[in-house]
């Protein structure tokens, strides 16, 4: 076994050209053994084996420096890199992240989750190394689903104008996520068919210089191109066609389910994890779209590179033509064609992970909000509950959007609830709507909701009571609701219990009432507090004598943590609330 | 004279070329006068004259839908589309804001002020025109400025996918607001300098349909140009070449100082208005920089296309080398490529636009601030005294960066405290930190600043004082010292002052030890309170006894307002707040 004997990029350079290839072999055993037992990122690791070992025989990092695009596609790079033993050692699985991380290894030089953000790192890497005379190579690998991204396409503008050593690994394996979308992908193609010889050539209109590897799971013309380019004093592309999933038949033909994977069998492909067959807030969601998109032609559906959101077939995907539209990995655009599509009388749903719509403040405020456009937008795994890398965290969205002006946040907690203001939503025509979708167990009252969501910032009373007032939004309720009863045992007097619904707005009348006979408020949130929704709670109270004490999280960049340790630490258990709500009165 | 004529674009309709050219002419003559009378946007809209007579000559506004990109080169379609008042009388030329505006008109689609966001916003409404059987070509004419930016990139992208009518103006007037910058320019000049019929096309590798029109400024080859793609079933990219500032000398000749003018005089280009040559806080920042980028070559100063914001000279900022950053209209990458630098070992500033840095939310979460990467931001007009205009207020910063986790935010409030926690920004290497610049007349204590900067979160206390505190954060210091010495007027008792500095986090002890002898504790910022500064003192003394009461901006999009007005309704004048402070004890 080579593999064994890896303990860092000195150990590849040893290796022969056969060495190498048995290496990748070994490389791609351990990969599929780690996926089917622990899961991951799949398709992508599988299709960059070969040129992560190129990369490390022809360059010397950390002199030289990498910069992994999203980084899903790192694992090769840490078997290579010190870190085997997370992937052949089976109790070692999770000593790293799914991800690139400067605190696991120097040859790391970003945490990076979110894509299109290689080329300007390594631009500005390589623009660090040119004022202080350093030395090195600077190499971005960014995968083709991610080039259609704003940031990226930006850092290939600005890397084309750059005037030393650049080297942007293009690695084309013909998909996103999903399929990619966009007219630059018609480009690689014809590069392709052409061995890159074609004129027209995206990179080139970049003013970048070219190089195109017709076998991207070949590692001696890989070596031969990367050697070919090192030390090069100017900006490069090296365009390279891979195979998404290689090695592994049922990865290399559906692509888009083995992007990434649950623990699976390695004979039969399927997954070892039961999911029970249960109504939850996704299924809800595609049933209604589905139901709603045929019966109403101008419904939208709208997704950035992450058509899976919708629980929609991929052959439904297609059947529903101009309704479905998957812009790519383009989160910005996918804003403004919302808040554009609405303008002239369609009826747009923006589909978007919470940590994903970070990508879109300024269109948010700008091409949606300013104009108050009525574009509906679902916000998902906005909680702890949701991603727990660093990168994907789902707990900053409520400062990030609920600040801006004319938008109105919503925080449903029951099926009815979230039906009927996603119902509301699309058919209104006066606000950009966000809602936050509930990640809890769903919440059926089985009888129809009666809101009406047009009166805006009018919060509901589940149970009149005194003394003390439970505001819980959203996902947070059902904590609420718990907390709330053991207030009523410590006191003997049934607090009042609130749901707000409203993230963007408070009401004041109901806050105001609140005065005659409460003393203590208590807000609760899944998120963090800073910015946050308890805060404006706070204020309103804040020159009166009623107290409030905010229940949320601590504003802090948490990885792989377990929620109910974080919801332990931020006092946000139901029996610690209750404690520290009596303790005020 | 034509232009008294023009009433709506059927009124262009009627014109012969002859006629029309008189048309531009007298436009051009409007435009001037105002402009000399009144400032604005100069060079955009002397380039785009002849463009916007032949697009409302060939197309049918409002069925055909325009969307111009920033929206600054509007001011020829205003006076075509029935506010030619605001261009020829004088009386009338407050009548219209900078921007297009749907308030305004049913010939302008979206309130627009940022830039790059016109090809995402047309796919939108042709999606939308799609989706609900609509007619009408869908037209965004955007300059070759705005073409570097992620959004503008992605738009182009997305747009090449779409497969009906779509028309996109490339106004390549050879500028952004200074020179253009990014490899995607020598590509705009190699199709110029071969009338659009290089193989290598930026536009045609986004899987865009093309059309070149050589002078940009000649009336019947663009209505030609747009006659042959009116009512085309796919999209299309038109590239006209434009002369920026055309027909006026001076402003052909420095384009990048003809961008936007103040009142000037006609005939030799002098501004008319007097600025008094005294030290504030841009020129101490240049001259701070200046020195500090000759002593230490590791300092860059990155702008995302607005390098006046510097105040170098154009051949300073050539001399300083790669010193100097300008990444063009790309303020994502600007931010990817501080944190880079900072990474290794440079010490980058990136200066930027309050309403600006809106545009890298997700940059400064993901690419800097989970990795704590020591890069200094410089955010500039962020007051409520800032830009009025509703597209480029400076009043969200707060809320937007300052809920992000490590990131320090600073406001300082003199110019020894500015240049001092400049200085230890640069230095520092733990890190990344914004600097609220000062929005306000210079203040000079003229003894040398000793705050450790280092110490996070450690408010200063300026006067020490009982009953009340009052907490006034960066640009509205100066108005906290006036309410403090009001509220000793009329209760006998000096109150606490407090100048925070730290807008990212609470002092704690602080704050603690003021509940001793203090019943009213009264923040200020110059922003909107929602998800701000002050709520975070709320939240702190929610529990506790003390009353809270935050003083700043209501949530809303304010446009071309009086900010002595809206400080008035907001309560901010140093009389309101000691009133609302006083009665609270």
């Amino acid at each position: 076994m080579y593999i064994e004997k890896i303990n860092g990029p000195q150990d590849v350079k040893k290796l022969s050209i056969d060495e190498l290839n048995a290496l990748a072999s070994e490389m791609r055993d351990a990969l599929l053994h780690r996926a089917s037992v622990h899961g991951g990122h799949f398709g992508p690791n599988f299709g960059i084996v070969e040129a992560t070992i190129a990369l490390h025989y022809v360059f010397d990092s950390p002199q030289d420096k990498f910069v992994f695009d999203v980084s899903h596609q790192s694992y090769p790079h840490k078997i290579l890199t010190g870190r085997k033993e997370a992937y052949i050692a089976q109790e070692h699985y999770d000593d790293v992240t799914g991800y690139a991380s400067p605190i696991e290894s120097k040859h790391d030089m970003f945490t990076v989750g979110h894509t299109s953000t290689s080329v300007s790192l390594a631009c500005g890497l390589a623009r660090g190394r040119d004022v202080t005379n350093g030395k090195g190579n600077v190499i971005a690998l960014i995968g083709d689903g991610s080039i259609s991204g704003g940031e990226a396409l930006e850092g290939f503008n600005v890397a084309g104008e750059m005037d030393s050593n650049l080297i942007i690994i293009a690695n084309d394996n013909q998909m996103s996520i999903a399929e990619n979308h966009g007219g630059l992908y018609k480009n690689l193609k014809l590069l392709r068919d052409t061995d890159g010889k074609a004129e027209c050539n995206l990179f080139k209109s970049m003013g970048l210089d070219y190089v195109y590897v017709k076998d991207g799971n070949n590692i001696e013309e890989l070596i031969k191109a990367f050697k070919s380019v090192k030390d090069i004093d100017h900006p490069v592309v090296v365009h390279i066609n891979t195979l998404k999933g290689k090695g592994y038949k049922p990865a290399e033909t559906d692509k888009e389910s083995w992007h990434w994977c649950m623990p699976f069998d390695i004979e039969t492909g399927k997954t070892t994890v039961n999911f029970p067959d249960e109504e939850d807030y996704s299924s809800i969601t595609t049933d209604y779209l589905r139901n709603k998109m045929k019966s109403d032609k101008s419904v939208v559906a709208i997704t950035a590179g992450t058509p899976a959101l919708y629980g929609f077939t991929p052959d439904e995907r297609k059947a529903f033509g101009r309704q479905f539209l998957d812009v790519g990995i383009a989160e910005q655009t996918a804003v403004a064609m919302a808040s554009a599509i609405a303008k002239n009388g369609g009826k747009p749903v923006f589909n978007v992970y919470s940590s994903f719509i970070q990508r879109t403040y300024d269109q948010l405020s700008q091409d949606l909000c300013i104009d108050s456009n009525p574009a509906t937008i679902l916000v998902q795994t906005a909680s702890v509950n949701g991603m727990t890398d660093v990168t994907h965290l789902g707990i900053f969205d409520i400062p990030m959007i609920s600040n801006i002006p004319n938008l109105v946040y919503i925080a449903p907690t029951t099926k009815e609830d979230y039906l009927a203001v996603l119902d509301w939503s699309i058919e209104q025509t006066d606000y950009p709507v966000a809602i936050r979708v509930p990640v809890a167990e769903l919440v059926s009252t089985g009888k129809p909701c009666t809101k009406d969501f047009a009166e805006l910032n009018k919060y509901e009373v589940a149970q009149h009571g005194g003394k003390i007032a439970v505001i819980a939004l959203g996902s947070f309720y059902g904590i609420g609701e718990q907390a709330a009863k053991l207030i009523e045992e410590k006191t003997g007097t049934a607090p009042t219990l609130i749901n707000p619904y409203y993230i963007t707005g408070v009401d004041t009348e109901l806050l105001e009432s609140l005065k005659k006979d409460h003393d203590v408020v208590v807000t609760l949130e899944d998120g963090v507090l800073d910015g946050g929704f308890g805060e404006k709670i706070a204020r309103f109270y804040g020159p009166s004598d009623v107290k409030v004490i905010n229940f949320g999280l601590k504003k802090e960049f948490l990885d792989r943590y377990n929620p109910a340790d974080v919801l332990k630490e931020n006092r946000l258990t139901p029996e610690q609330i209750a404690e520290d709500a009596v303790a005020l009165i």
